[in-house]
């Protein structure tokens, strides 16, 4: 019998399709092809590549000193503009704004070739503070009042450049559904005085079936109402609402429980294409007692038709708790 | 300068990225290969072909006397049970419900390897009408609550066969994002007095740019806030909010609009993959004098990243306008 299940946090419904379910076994990618594992470590013309430096607008390079691991660059093709004022602009037909913000990327590696999963510890930490500085100073500009920081890995994930990268977009607006959560966070702290996230993370460890790892100050699940076949929350355990407030030891420690899960993804289902998406509260909700940030990975593993479209819903072909299950009996080689 | 637009009925922002922007041409696919081309129009093994009207359980045919041209069939790979009971199971992680509704699956036409938009005018009325009466039925179940009917053409929008169908799936829920645009509708209402879709048609029709056609009872144009490029809604004139609700005169002249506008994706740029979606009211609201029921239909040029999935907010690559104007001057061949 199929389930319809809902997320408390985000409302969202997903129709778990028993009738139409794979086994997690079902998921497992053939290895790429040799194309891929034959790409250089350096490509000459690559703007991410180390002697191209000059090529796009520095913002920040970690280490600080010494040869970089991590750099952030201007993207040359912003979907956004950094200069300008903000005039809303309201017609009969809606609201528009000139479009202001940031747009900038964070390479991960000197590495032309690694793929995010094989990165070092060092480098996957490097990527998460430079996310968190260069959105910090995004928060200083009064224009912005959301950032998505957000990674595409491979081609149907929406990735175009080989060189491992992650993305900031620092928006003018709150998007729709992002006030539409916060509403939601916000109801049910007043009706139940305890942040949704929280009890959902805390319930997940309670239950354990879909738990996938915890370390010091994150816990990673394939979350009950999971929208698609090995999707992961890794949440924080101390409440904060705003990802800039994440501590270095924080990010440490999410750096390593991150590469874990998407060691376990890589080795156990074939380096599937995937995004990530570092969720944090509007900037004007850093301080939110009922917004918790968190990381979702979702691996693409399914196409989203008409339905998706229409519903706002999700069939997920895999039950979450054998996803789970999957992932957590993954072997991971050494180190 | 990128601009930032509101739909003002759904409340989705979305980002015109000129930056990024592409010329209307630039996506003009190269004609399908071969293969496709030469698809037999009759297909022995195909469930949905004539002569194999004995293997999925049929639920109507049309005309109801004399030989079909449109069917409905059970899915046989259903995303939801038609029987059982709703038995809601509330947890500390949310609501659950057995997966009950149901899923059926509109055979469009007699020939295997007919396009859509090729499809003749009775075809494509008979489709809705077969839409309409299967929506009335469901409707009659009180386990149903909401009803999608969509289409998916093409493998990157998700469709796994070749004979030409769409689908209707009936929910036992409303989904959040379904039950999240009653509430904004509702609340327009109320500042405003008026259907939020009847202005944003009306003010369609005045402004122009954006408009394809208008028909008897209907109109078309791409939304002043498109989410992709030459995505295209088409809005009856008379106000309803449920698809059912819909008069045989306003179907008859649907189709002609439908496959007009098809016929435009079609010849002007080569086939492309795309969904459509009959929005229609939750079962509840059928009288609703906020919400209006319309079509949509979304092309699938491009790939929903990390950005989509982090914010819900689109990047559309193309000018609403100019996707308009292309659309506009696309010349169909006679017939």
């Amino acid at each position: 019998m199929p389930e319809i299940r809902q997320n408390i946090a985000t409302r969202e419904w997903v129709i778990i399709a028993t009738e139409r379910a794979k086994r997690p076994e079902e998921f497992v990618q053939a290895p790429r092809d040799d194309l891929t594992l034959d790409r250089p470590s350096f490509v000459p013309t690559c703007p991410f590549c180390p002697g191209n430096e000059e090529l796009d607008l520095e913002r920040l390079r970690l280490p600080r000193e010494g040869e970089w691991s991590t750099r952030v660059v201007a993207n040359r093709y912003p979907a956004l503009q950094e200069n300008g004022t903000l005039e809303p602009n309201f017609s009969r037909l809606g609201h528009a704004l000139a479009g202001i913000g940031y747009h900038e990327i964070v390479v991960e590696s000197r590495l032309h070739n690694v793929c995010p999963a094989l990165e070092s510890l060092d480098e996957i930490e490097l990527t998460l503070q430079a996310n968190r500085i260069r959105g910090m100073a995004m928060q200083h500009d009064p224009r912005v009042a959301q950032i998505i920081y957000f990674k595409n890995h491979g081609v149907s994930a929406g990735a175009s450049l080989v060189h491992p990268h992650t993305q900031i977009l620092a928006l003018p607006v709150v998007p729709h559904s992002i006030e539409d959560r916060m509403l939601t966070a916000r109801h049910h702290f007043e009706n139940h005085a305890e942040c949704v996230y929280c009890r959902m993370r805390d319930e997940e460890v309670r239950e354990g079936v879909r738990m996938l790892a915890e370390s010091e100050h994150f816990c990673a699940f394939v979350p009950y109402a999971a929208l698609s076949p090995f999707h992961v929350w890794i949440v924080p355990h101390r409440h904060a609402a705003a990802f800039v407030d994440a501590t270095d030891d924080e990010l440490r420690d999410l750096a390593w429980l991150l590469r874990d899960i998407l060691q376990r993804m890589y080795h156990g289902l074939g380096d599937p294409d995937y995004n990530y998406i570092i969720r944090s509260a509007p900037k004007r909700d850093r301080e939110a007692a009922y917004m918790h940030w968190y990381v979702s990975i979702v691996p693409r593993m399914t196409r989203q038709a008409g339905f998706e479209l229409g519903s706002g819903m999700y069939i997920n072909v895999a039950l979450p708790e054998e996803s789970a299950r999957f992932l957590r009996d993954v072997r991971l080689p050494e180190g």
